[in-house]
């Protein structure tokens, strides 16, 4: 009899799995649950498993580690797949991919399963991570990954009274403390306003309070560090931040995005403490770092979104620009201020002891320097090609 | 006794270098003012260009050719300079060069004078510009240029009787119908939010409307044509969208940039029909072309925006990416919906005929495929590299 | 009865597909065969198709839109996939994939069958071609395509008394006018040296001559059109390079490349012609633009590469990168001379009226500006952000 | 009376500065040489200094020093300006900038000069690396830069019975260990092929050896380790590859490059050591890393040889390149073969523990999972965009 680590989330899929795999692979199955800050009752879901007849259940609370290696770093990395997407979900499914090896090898077990099968997207950011952690386990396909379909799971779940605690209504619901995302057959036409009963962390920005909300938020060599001058764990602040900018309703993202295969699709997503602590982090990094860092920090933060995306966390190309955002982040160290009103999140104020700023305002030098630009040489020296236009037009 | 065209703002500098460059130069002043839409009273300029010695003076209406030439390229090439400035100025900095290039030809004049000589990026730009048309023609020193100080300036001004019609106050404003620049010392401290009253397009928040605007602006072939279903110049558009976005408060920049000599600076800008025009253009164009194309876009985007900043909007590459950008805009047709809320600009909907988007939200052949990926040699095929990590651990 | 346009290559794998497309998919074959430049006999190639049962057999001398269409656009582009590979091949699927899609509609027929199978490359570029051309046509999997490995196959040839006039001995061979590739289990060791007998087209570097070969090389706007003050088509140039460049061992080319599924295999590829085109060309483009050009060219011509490598000719993006490339175009007139010596392929002089070049060596604006440099303002213009590290070392 | 820390050369530029500034400046002045293998007599040096009125000369020993904190991190990141240029005299710049701070700090000088003069990259270079690393000493101006023509310094010299030592011929020589560079009116005609007499380093093509040699490096961690089995400081293997590649005509750069400032010059280098340890480490790296992460190198590799050209060798942004790169390195372990024959400089052989390379030539799994192809889902998953030009073609 085998033995399969099944990454349980609680929902439908997984709950089926755990007696499927038992018939049809005639195995022992695992069940495995992280804690990212979803919000599920956790020690409700232990015990679901053993009910459906897992042997074991594992129920790990993941946070720190979920906030220390894998947010964090792509925070400092400025990572935002197509200049919206925060990376959620993306962000969860390689920790969660390792935590399951990990059990896989206490246990002794040779395959694992997962019931990431509904989203391209999840599912293989899932296997890849578990093939780039260790190729020699199995990858078991748990009930809707082979073949079932969304109506035979039902099928399959009546026929054995199984139910699950946690309903989303008729959407497709992904959440971790970085952020959720929303999926649901309405909201696929591109032209259609999502409805407002989808958010959850977010207010209308309508129904917001008249008064804006200042957040004064400070770094210390790129880690945020105190909020409004109180000191806070880094997760303390996601919890925080999410509390008050979602009650401005900041923290929304409609978009249509180029998935992993296929086309593209139309994404909601709701990320309040991502969304404010991208727009600070990336206001006072670019406040402290020369133009032509700035530039080549920009196209390797584009990269890094696109390889979380796809899946590939675990490669040498992440870790190498890893490696050159750990060197920028010595600078980082200073405050930035935001103002958050009616779903609005705007820089009002940025400062550092490490800025690239001209503190002087005359800044005497440029004008003086300029001032016999158009009779001395300086012009000449400045842009000799811009003459190339007038000296060399085209031979036609 | 030679003959110099003087770019004329009418503030001034330029009003001082009119007697000036006649008693330093000894020279006819041919005064030239181009109308870009900044708003000030133009048929009064000519008069006073005239009374303070200018032998003849040109006022042009070139807003037509802004539009055409330089918004509008600019708009589809999504020049955004440090993913904020909608570079107003700079953009028009080249045809101001043109148009006095045209001046000099027609009047025989050698050479050309202009006022920009306090602001070392509006200087270069034209500096630049000019010399990239015509090499041949002298650039003569202003006041400002040749080394009078503000204090100097303004001393000759009161011995000559010289006034200027239009007083910025404090602030030292640089506008035309893209957008306004706003630079002042005291706004200089980038931890200090600017004050209410630089804003002249913009409603404060707060005091904005408590229902949100929602425009749908159509484009065809990469040209805004209709706003809210009526058909409109681009001009006529850019008017009503500053008209609508300002009452709701959309358009306020606040950003500290790298200069183009010379270390960041602070500055403030007002573009609330930039805006919203480049936030539609971007979406709807990357509804309508594939993932491999928008990535080879963005990059070439930020190289625009860099070009436009550093005045070489008269290059070799700037024409090179203009075509790329050209060829691309053929798809760009449909229209997106954005909603204007007190400061925010958020779109909500789009669509095209062209959109490059899975119509069928199951698109079930993804989900079909996908389901024998675990088992299945796709995986294999999809990211055979991600198992290097495992496969090909370093050797340390 | 369905009728089924195969892409005739004379080879085993689409002799044999020949009767086999008859017998298992009851379907009347028509043999196409494009005339590339390969080489092989064209007319003993239409009566071997008729006499293996094809109903018609068309050969198409393509080898003008061949250059035209596909050669001269990927060398203006400067496409050579990373840095060493010219794409002949990789070249030629688009064609070839474009006229079967025009016999098949010519000819009424609903399905389009090919014999690359054994190379994953070619299988997609040529799939991936076909589909975006036309993605009504149904793709008809040929022997090897639908499961027979290469023992049943010539099992079935052998059966069935199929010969081919061809033989590559133990390569695997695909040639075109822009270049031969050559596959070869033994060749698969990246460390040994490719055998002497594989390459046909260029002599051994030691049994060259010992004078080298000066080839002067002509452009107008981006195309070759004399080569020793000869003029010449650019197919005829192709064909004289290759007996010049060939006699002087210039033209091989031995890499370790990144395929297109899966990781990395070694190539061996022979390119004369190619080689001495895209060197002179690159010289004299680099010698017409600016350098800001020069980097955005850079970058787009591996992304140029990258898409053709993958099959995607047919791609909004490589038609909006050549309207960029053909812009450049218009400067590239000129000449470069090359010394061709015992394989080395070496520039040795290039001159343009176009170029963007210091005519004058001393430079003396350049040398007479910084000779202010240390005491002035100069440098402090040029690189204040130099000073950065000095100046705000970081906080630890 | 100032103290002014000179770098002394020993031409006649710097010969000419000791007197100068001893009565121009009224200064104490103290000669600093750096050994960067330039090859000229070191110890006759210190005496000429001293004869000329230093009142101290130190000669520092840096080549240790140059090798490993300057030439092997721009090896690791491939740093090749414009594809050819290794970079030589750019990388010693920052070294001497370095070493004359540290001298006029422990001397307590306040000002320091330099005879980089006469080439605008040099000087830029030298200065801006000096500002760097110290924005606190003064730089002071000698003569050729303080205005003096070439004609004044040589009647100064005659004047004073100033002789060089070293002469040049007509040719102005920058060397040091990583290689040469020539510059000399003659060759400013880009048309024109270098005389032979300039090359000191590498024989003619044609007068090498008949026989190729074949040189095995070896690489540990990114470092080369062994040349042909035996194991060598780099320091050593720069040294011995210099002979062998020389004798075989390997190192000549012709090229036209965009200088610092101003137009595009034709410049002459030799460098046979740099060319094949460049040659092998690109070899070898990117047979060990995967695809995604060559193409971020590549682009970072160019920007590291703009910066090093630029004088930006002292920034933040090479710094984080450095460890970009530094992580990469950490796999590049194995050789390269190479075979040097008159003039050409060919990889015949890789080999590594950590490469990325498919072993089984077969690789059963890619052909296998495409034989599918057409008819499965395969393709669909794979590029479905590739259909976008035919489904959804531009409106016109």
């Amino acid at each position: 009899m085998q033995r399969i680590v099944l990454g349980y989330s609680g929902g439908l899929d997984t709950s089926v799995a755990i007696p499927w795999l038992r018939e049809h692979k005639d195995a022992e199955v695992i069940a495995v649950t992280l804690d990212l800050g979803q919000g599920r009752e956790l020690a409700d879901i232990r015990e679901r498993a053993l009910a459906l007849g897992a042997v074991r259940a594992h129920v790990i609370d993941a946070r720190e580690e979920f906030v220390r290696d894998y947010i964090l770093p792509s925070l400092q990395a400025g990572a935002v797949y197509e200049d919206r997407y925060l990376l959620a979900t993306a962000l969860g499914r390689p920790l969660i991919a390792k935590r399951l090896i990990d059990v896989a090898r206490m246990e002794g077990a040779a395959a694992i399963a997962h019931g990431s099968s509904g989203s391209a997207n999840d599912q293989i950011r899932l296997d890849v991570s578990l093939r780039a952690l260790d190729p020699s386990l199995q990858l078991t396909a748990a009930p809707g990954a082979a073949g079932m379909t969304t109506r035979e799971v039902a099928a399959y779940a009546r026929a054995r009274n199984i139910e699950t605690a946690v309903s989303t209504g008729p959407y497709s619901i992904d959440a971790n403390l970085w952020g959720r995302s929303i999926a649901f057959g309405a909201l696929a036409d591109p032209w259609v306003e999502p409805p407002e009963d989808i958010y959850l962390l977010t207010r209308a920005p309508r129904d917001c309070p008249d008064e804006p909300a200042l957040v004064e938020i400070e770094f210390a060599a790129g880690v945020p560090v105190r909020a409004n001058g109180v000191e806070l764990s880094m997760l303390e602040m996601i919890e925080s931040l999410e509390t008050i900018a979602g009650a401005h309703g900041v923290g929304r993202i409609d978009m249509v995005e180029n998935r992993l295969v296929g086309l593209k699709s139309r994404e909601v997503y709701e990320a309040p403490s991502a969304v404010v602590l991208h727009a600070a982090h990336r206001e006072l990094e670019s406040f402290v770092i020369t133009r032509d860092l700035e530039r080549v920090k920009h196209g390797l933060a584009r990269t890094y979104a696109d390889l979380v995306y796809k899946g590939l966390w675990f490669s040498h190309a992440r870790e190498a620009i890893d490696a050159f955002v750990a060197t920028i982040q010595k600078r980082v160290t200073g405050s930035v201020r935001l103002k958050l009103f009616k779903g609005d999140c705007r820089i009002v104020g940025r400062k550092s002891p490490n800025a690239v700023h001209e503190r002087d305002p005359g800044a005497p030098w440029v004008g003086e320097a300029l001032q016999r630009g158009a009779s001395s040489g300086f012009l000449k020296l400045w842009v000799p090609s811009a003459e190339i236009p007038a000296r060399t037009p085209v031979e036609r």
